[in-house]
């Protein structure tokens, strides 16, 4: 029997708690409602067969569909359904605008979006798509095939769309902009594969003040692009000024070169701590999706000096990267000019990670290192720069990468309401022992608990504090940072405390709580239900780890 | 029956709790042994008589002590102890080291303070009077006239003083350096009356964006100087050089005049929320050690700039007003050389608060205005500026205004470990309704709240989250703020929202909660149980106040 959900609200989807099923009904055909239940992660474990009269459930019996998986749903839009119309594509072309309702295909199926595409993440990249096929987009996005997305996507399915014979359904195709993705190593754990992000095991992160380049979390949107150093040009232009430069990857090494250390935070990292609450878009990633480098660049602040650019409290600077999207528009986001032109914001472009060439991964040959803002502004493979009196109209920049009240959900949030994110706050993170690890006390009566702790805006870490006993007790920890004043400490600080364990405690659970307080004492808050949004950003809440102590 | 405390430790008067009355054992000289009961605010509400025999309690029967007050606890030290010897000037001047012990002397008491010196929050203050008489120091420090601190200095009492016949304890002589305080308005509700600190009524503060002047909170450390406009002189050095400059109040006003908006807060606003966990030691303010103005002036970096200050990271400027201590050391407190500099620091020397001259109270005749920072370094009465290698030597620089561990206690702090707090955590307060309220649903079924929120920094609130469900459902205030770019952005933003009640609401009592998010998304903390600090400063927890809902 197949999957059958008509009509279920994207919002509907939005309220699932943990270990909580909430349902989501649908009236078939046969006059009888089927209500599916769903749960963390999307997915559903069976539904009832309700029998309605007069708006009342009268009868109930449980299904016996077995578990879908995310391998069944990809089959789905490469089958026929039976119990639906065929289409021709100039029929699905006419719904293309919100009056005519907005059909799209993908593979054989047909989708009538209309009432979802107002809430789509994406934003206007699904009206793209408006009476055609969403094929290009999601071979691009294939975060979209995850088990949550196609059940949607399923769910407006309204027909079979007529192709001629012998049509392959297939987006492994020769031409794919996944074909020059670079080696990754083994250790790097993905996120999703396509674009690639990873991050490597928190085990392992806290070990280095300098993160191994090979190891540092890996944050792509789109596909990699194989830049030559010899074809590399970044232009650089003034809104409103003819005036344009073009520099060659030779003419930015010629600059003075500076280094700065800085850790690179993703707006996401911790995203999975703050699903456990309540489930939100967006890639699952742990407490790795951060790592603390060298950077070395010529300062973004001599050369826009150097073109003679004033200081102006309302403009931004826009990056742009070589990385397009289907539509061949490139990554993009912006910062403040403030930020841009203080020698104390250590603005760089950037060639070198750790005294080494950056790999194509990290953005080569040149990323724009902008010290204490969120990674999503930290433009790799940087081909454009544009000073301008407005933000960058990218889709990251406007649309995403943007916090929100707890209470703003799907239905309600207006990206053009919240600022997009810049300094990021403080946030901290254990990173031994490891969630369920069993930890033997040493021979002093303690155990070891290291780990690191960042905060945004060259905020330099004050203090961490951790507590076994739900904050009745708490320790200091010792830390190591760079010496470098406050405002301009973009590195990390790496911490570490030995906890004094009693009698009563050896052979017990305990949790470790670890939080941060950065220069501005600023601390993180105590949980995620508070800081939750819907896009799983900022999820700075004190981190928490169960262990169990052994002798 | 006189109250005798002997060797009371001042550590166990750290540990009083709410609502929970703790002990403190005193042998006395009859053999038996008697325990004195705190409850919150150190009020001794009686004490319980025990016969110990073999260090176990066999018999106990209930004082009938009346409920010392502090009126009574201010006669103390006028009294002879008819139970203690006495002692001559002479005897007492032995008592001066650490070796030889630490005794004082404060009306007619004789007192042994070796163990609690080291201890003391004063830092060595209190050895400069090791010998001989507190009472010019108090005369100055009347915080100190408060029950706890009287009972505490109490039970160091080993003796009377030996006086020629004739001799008056009174603190109140014609020298008093208190004689010139300005008058203030009856509307400022006042922490402690010598020296003067006050702050208005929280539901008066809310109603305004500019805090009128003679609402404004005031926070003196000392009594406040007498300056004659003519005589005021400013004095602008460098340290290893000989270059010094010397201003009037007229070259000051000379120089470009800058005017910036910036609420100024005292590092302990909130305090009296974060006493309710658990004491700690500081004046007891609500939330209402904050105004927001208007400051016109000259701008510092200009005035450095003249003087060709280099930039250095590491470098202070050291700020000292008028305003003298018993040792005629004046108030002093520094920031770095880097926020000095910043044309986007905006730190002013300023003559004018909302277009008017500065009231005394407020530093006429020029008061440092560093945005975004502690109230605590924007030095009133300001006389001397050295820019230097190091922080200030003050004591409010180094031993005060500073945040420490929650487990911190008085016997484990170090201050030098600390670093002096600058730039202030994001806060906010609801300044209607006031707690207790019975508050009446509009036509429109909702309730109006509103409030202040601020960050330091120069750090914008982006938005204010307000619940009266626990957080379950969180509602978004609309922001009056000036339209000025983040990163100075230093005046407050006041905020406003209309919470829908339910039915079911109504007749009872809900508990409003508030809190902000400034534009590097750092958010409050919940509570304060996990940010408590020994001195009660950053208190920036949820404000949260109850109110009863009627029809």
């Amino acid at each position: 029997m197949s999957l059958l959900i008509r009509r279920t609200s994207f919002q509907s989807l939005q309220r699932h708690q943990e270990g909580i099923t909430t349902s989501t009904g649908i009236r078939i055909r046969d006059g009888k409602l089927r209500i599916l239940f769903y749960c963390l992660g999307g997915i559903s474990l069976g539904y009832w067969l309700y029998t309605k009269s007069n708006s009342k459930v009268v009868a109930a019996e449980p299904s016996k569909l077995d578990i879908v998986t995310e391998e069944s749903a990809r089959l789905w839009h490469k089958t026929q359904r039976t119990d639906l119309p065929t289409y021709k594509p100039e029929q699905v072309q006419q719904h293309n605008t919100h009056e005519n309702g907005i059909w799209i295909t993908y593979g054989l199926g047909v989708y009538d979006v209309s009432e979802f595409a107002p809430n789509h993440p994406g934003g206007d990249k699904i009206l793209m798509a408006a009476g055609s096929a969403i094929d290009p987009f999601w071979a691009i996005y294939q975060q979209h095939n995850s088990l949550e997305i196609l059940q949607l996507l399923e769910s407006f399915r309204i027909g079979n769309l007529e192709r001629p014979e012998g049509t392959v359904i297939d987006d492994e195709e020769e031409s794919s902009p996944w074909s020059e993705e670079p080696q990754r190593h083994a250790l790097l754990k993905a996120a999703s594969q396509r674009p690639f992000n990873a991050e490597p095991p928190i085990g392992m992160l806290g070990e280095q003040f300098y993160t191994p380049n090979k190891l540092f979390y890996v944050r792509n949107h789109l596909p990699v692009p194989n830049i030559a150093a010899d074809d590399y040009e970044l232009e650089i232009e003034m809104e409103g000024s003819s005036k344009q430069l073009t520099l060659k990857l030779e003419d930015i090494k010629a600059l003075p070169k500076h280094t700065v250390t800085a850790a690179i935070m993703c707006g996401g990292n911790r995203r999975s701590e703050m699903t456990k609450f309540k489930p939100v878009k967006g890639l699952s990633w742990g407490a790795g999706a951060v790592g603390n480098a060298k950077w070395s660049g010529a300062r973004l602040c001599d050369l826009l000096q150097a073109q003679g650019v004033p200081p102006n409290e309302k403009n931004h600077v826009i990056f742009e990267g070589a990385d397009l999207d289907p539509t061949s528009h490139p990554y993009g986001a912006s910062i403040p000019l403030s930020k841009a032109l203080d020698p104390r914001g250590d603005v760089l472009l950037a060639y070198e990670m750790n005294d080494e060439p950056l790999t194509r991964d990290h953005g080569y040959p040149i990323r724009v290192i902008v010290p204490g803002t969120v990674g999503a502004r930290n433009v790799k493979w940087l081909t454009r720069i544009v000073v301008s009196d407005s933000e960058s109209d990218s889709h990251w920049q406007q649309n995403d990468y943007k916090g929100f009240s707890p209470s703003t959900d799907w239905d309600t949030v207006d990206f053009s309401k919240a600022d997009a994110i810049q300094a990021m706050p403080v946030t901290s993170a254990i990173c031994s022992p490891l969630p369920d690890e069993h930890i033997k006390v040493n021979d002093k009566g303690d155990i070891k608990v290291h780990g690191y702790a960042w905060s945004g805006g060259g905020r330099k870490i004050v203090r961490v504090d951790i507590t076994i006993d739900q904050g009745q007790t708490w320790h200091v920890a010792e830390l190591e940072q760079e010496n470098i004043p406050d405002g301009r400490h973009y590195g990390w600080s790496l911490w570490t405390v030995h906890l004094p364990i009693s009698k009563n405690q050896v052979g017990r659970n305990v949790e470790i709580w670890a939080k941060a307080v950065d220069s501005a004492y600023n601390v993180q808050p105590e949980k995620f239900e508070n800081i939750w949004n819907l896009r799983g950003v900022l999820a700075n809440a004190y981190h928490k780890v169960k262990v169990k102590i052994v002798k």
